[in-house]
C-alpha cells in the first residue's frame, strides 16, 4: 500500500506547485509553469487539464509569441471555482464575504448589530446563520476565514480573550465546525492582522508597515519583510493595550492608560459631542471646534502608540485602516506632528502615513484570502474529486 | 582574464562553506564537512590543508568510528588565528576585548571617563590609542567591531546620533579606519543590538526575546526567531525613547517622557540619593528605603515599556542586561508585576524576566563577535596568504 500513497503525496505536492506558480504568473503557458517547477512538461499538462476540469484554472487566448514552437495558451485563477468566505465578528456588526480564487469580491453583507449585548453562543447562532446565506450562493466554497477582534492563540485556534466583546476561551472553529458540518478548512485570526493581510495584498504595496485599524477597538497588523508578523503565540499587534498615559483610565483588559480607552472611535465620538462615525464625519467637515479637538487629542495618544512602535521596529510606514482611514484627513498632521517630536531617528527615516484605500471590509477579505490560500496550498481534493 | 577571476569566486565561496560547516559543527572530520557542503572530499581537503596553514582551522584527535574506512581527524576553528577585537564607546567608559575565533576572550581593557565631555574628534582619538594598544598583542587581528550608543544607520554605517554622548553624524568607521590605517573590516553597531547578539550566541539560549540594557542610556536588542531583528535602517530597539509619560520630563532626543529619563540608571540613583550604582547596591542590600523605592518606581517604568514591546511583538522572554542585570533582585517583582497587569495576552503567554548572566561587556564582546563572522564569512584572504 506504501507506493500508492506516496504517488498521492507527491501528486498533491505537484498540484499545489502548478497552481502557486499560476497564481503568482497568471497568464503562463504550460511551458513556463514546466520551466518555473521543474516539473515535466507532460505532468504539468496532465495536472493542468485535471485543474480545468476541477474548475481551478482556466485558459486564456493562445499567447502570441515570436520564434517557432507550439504557442500555449495562457492559464489563470478560474472564478468560477472553489471560493473562499471570509467572515468578520466584528464588536457592533456581522459581516460576510465570498470571493474568489482571483481575489475579486462576488458578494458581501454586513448586518449592524452590537454583540456585546450577547452570549457567544447567541452571536455564534447569527454567525452560523449568515455563512448558511452564503452556502446557497450558486458557487462551491473551499475554505472559510473568521475575524475576531481579540487574541486567538495559533497554536490552537481558539479566541483566548476578546476584551470589546466581553469573550473568553471561546472555539470558534470548533462551534462553527460542529454546527454547520463544514468538511472545509475553517481557520480563526485576529482581526486587525488579516486587515494588514489584506492591505498587504491589494493595498500600500510596501513590504513593512504597521496597518492600524481604528474601530471601538484598535488593532494593529505588523508587516516585516512582506510577511506578517504574528509572534510566538500569534498575540502580536495588539497596540490597543500600549499605555500611553499608565494613569490613564482603566481598560477592560485590566490595565490602564491604554490607547484603545484614549483614542478608540467610541471615546471620540464621545468627546466629540455626537451620536456616531458619520455625524462626527460632518461636523467635521463643518469645521466644529469640539469635534476638531477630539481627533486632534486622538492624533496626539495615537502618535505617542506609534512611535513607540516605531521607534522599536523602525518602520517606515503606517497605514491607517478601518474608522482613521475616514479620519485621516484631520488626524493626519497632529499624528505626523507627534512622530516627528517623539520618533528618535525622524530625521533619517522619516514616517509615512498613509490612508488605507482598502474599504471598512478589509478584515473580512483578509479572512476570506486566508480561506483562499487554504485552498491553494492544497488543491488536490478538487483535482481528486474530477478523477473520481 | 575572466576564467581565473572565476576560480577565484568559486574558491572564495567554498573557503566560506566549508570554514562554516566547522564553525556550526566543531568536531567534524573532512568526509562530514564534504557531506556537509556538498564539495567534493578532495576539494575540502585541500582547503582544509590551506586553512591550516592559515591557522584558521586545528585538527584535533583521529575520530574513533566503527566499522571500516580510515579515521577522520576533528577539525576545530583554530584559537591562534585572527582574532577579532570589539571596542565599545560608552557614554561614561571605553572598552575593547579581543577574542579568537572559538569565542573564547584572550584579553579585555576598560577604561572609565566620561566622553560626554570631550568631542567626538577627541574621544576618537582615545580609541584609537586603545585600538593600537590591542594591535600590539601578539596575535592578527582580523576585523574590528565597534559598540555605540545610538543610531547606526545600516545602510551607510554612520552614526547619525547619539543623544547621550550629544554626537551627530559621526563617520566612526571611516575616522577609525583613516587613523589607524586599517585594512580589515571595521563594523559600527549599536551597542544595545550588539549586547542582544552577544545574549543569543553566549547567554539564554532563547529563540524570541528582547534585551534591554540599563545604563546611563537604555537600549533594546529585539531577537525574533533565532535573529536580530535591525529594522529597515537599522534603528529599532530604542526602547529607552518610548514615551512612558507623555507629559513627563524632556529628553535630550526631543520627545518627552521618555523611559531613558524616567528609568536610566543616572535617574535611579538621583532618586536613591546615593552617588553611583555601587553605593546603590549597597544601599539596596542594607533593604534602605529610599534606595527600594527608587528602584521600584523605574520598575514600574520599565514595565509599562517593556509591556508595550511584548503587547505589540508578542515576546516570551525579557532579558535584563547591563546595569538592569545587577538590579534585578530588586527589579524583579514590581516589573513582574507591572507586566501581569499591562500586557493583554499575560494569562496564556506569560512573560519571563531573565537577569543576563552575561558581564556588562556584552556590548564589546558582541562587537567582538561582528568582527569575527565578518572573518568567518570571507576567510580568502587568510587561504590566499598562505598560499602566495
Amino acid at each position: 500500500m506504501s507506493r500508492p500513497a506516496s504517488q498521492h503525496t507527491v501528486r498533491r505536492h505537484n498540484c499545489a506547485l502548478v497552481l502557486d506558480a499560476i497564481a503568482a504568473a497568471p497568464g503562463s503557458s504550460r511551458a513556463t509553469v514546466a520551466a518555473r517547477t521543474g516539473l515535466t512538461k507532460a505532468t504539468v499538462s496532465s495536472l493542468v487539464d485535471r485543474m480545468i476540469g476541477a474548475r481551478l484554472v482556466v485558459e486564456g487566448e493562445a499567447q502570441s509569441r515570436p520564434g517557432p514552437g507550439r504557442r500555449g495558451t495562457a492559464l489563470h485563477l478560474s472564478p468560477a471555482g472553489p471560493h473562499g468566505l471570509g467572515v468578520e465578528i466584528g464588536v457592533d456588526h456581522l459581516a460576510t464575504c465570498l470571493v474568489d480564487l482571483t481575489g475579486r469580491v462576488r458578494t458581501s453583507w454586513l448586518r449592524p448589530g452590537d454583540n456585546r449585548a450577547s452570549r457567544p453562543s447567541r452571536v455564534l447562532t447569527r454567525v452560523a446563520a449568515a455563512i448558511r446565506l452564503a452556502l446557497k450562493e450558486d458557487v462551491a466554497i473551499g475554505g472559510v476565514g473568521v475575524a475576531v477582534p481579540g487574541l486567538v492563540e495559533s497554536a490552537t485556534g481558539i479566541l483566548r480573550l476578546a476584551p470589546n466583546l466581553g469573550w473568553r476561551e471561546v472555539d470558534v472553529r470548533g462551534e462553527l465546525t460542529r454546527r454547520l458540518g463544514l468538511d472545509v478548512p475553517v481557520l480563526v485570526g485576529n482581526e486587525a492582522n488579516l486587515a494588514a493581510l489584506d492591505e498587504l495584498r491589494h493595498g500600500c504595496g510596501a513590504p513593512d508597515f504597521v496597518h492600524v485599524s481604528g474601530e471601538i477597538g484598535i488593532g494593529a497588523g505588523i508587516v516585516l519583510n512582506g510577511e506578517l508578523f504574528e509572534g510566538v503565540s500569534g498575540f502580536s499587534g495588539e497596540i490597543g493595550h500600549l499605555s500611553v498615559d499608565p494613569r490613564g483610565p482603566r481598560c477592560p483588559c485590566g490595565s490602564r492608560g491604554c490607547l484603545e480607552r484614549l483614542a478608540g472611535q467610541d471615546e471620540i465620538v464621545r468627546a466629540a459631542g455626537v451620536e456616531d462615525l458619520p455625524t462626527l464625519l460632518t461636523a467635521l467637515k463643518a469645521n466644529d471646534r469640539t469635534a476638531t479637538a477630539a481627533v486632534h487629542d486622538a492624533a496626539k495618544w495615537l502618535g505617542v502608540a506609534l512611535s513607540g512602535a516605531v521607534n522599536l521596529l523602525d518602520l517606515p510606514t503606517v497605514v491607517l485602516g478601518g474608522a482613521y482611514a475616514r479620519l485621516e484627513p484631520w488626524l493626519r498632521e497632529p499624528l505626523l506632528a507627534e512622530l516627528g517630536r517623539r520618533v528618535v531617528s525622524a530625521a533619517w527615516s522619516p514616517v509615512h502615513v498613509l490612508a488605507s484605500t482598502l474599504a471598512s471590509d478589509a478584515a473580512t477579505r483578509g479572512a476570506a484570502g486566508t480561506a483562499i490560500r487554504a485552498i491553494l496550498a492544497d488543491p488536490d481534493p478538487y483535482v481528486t474529486a474530477v478523477l473520481a
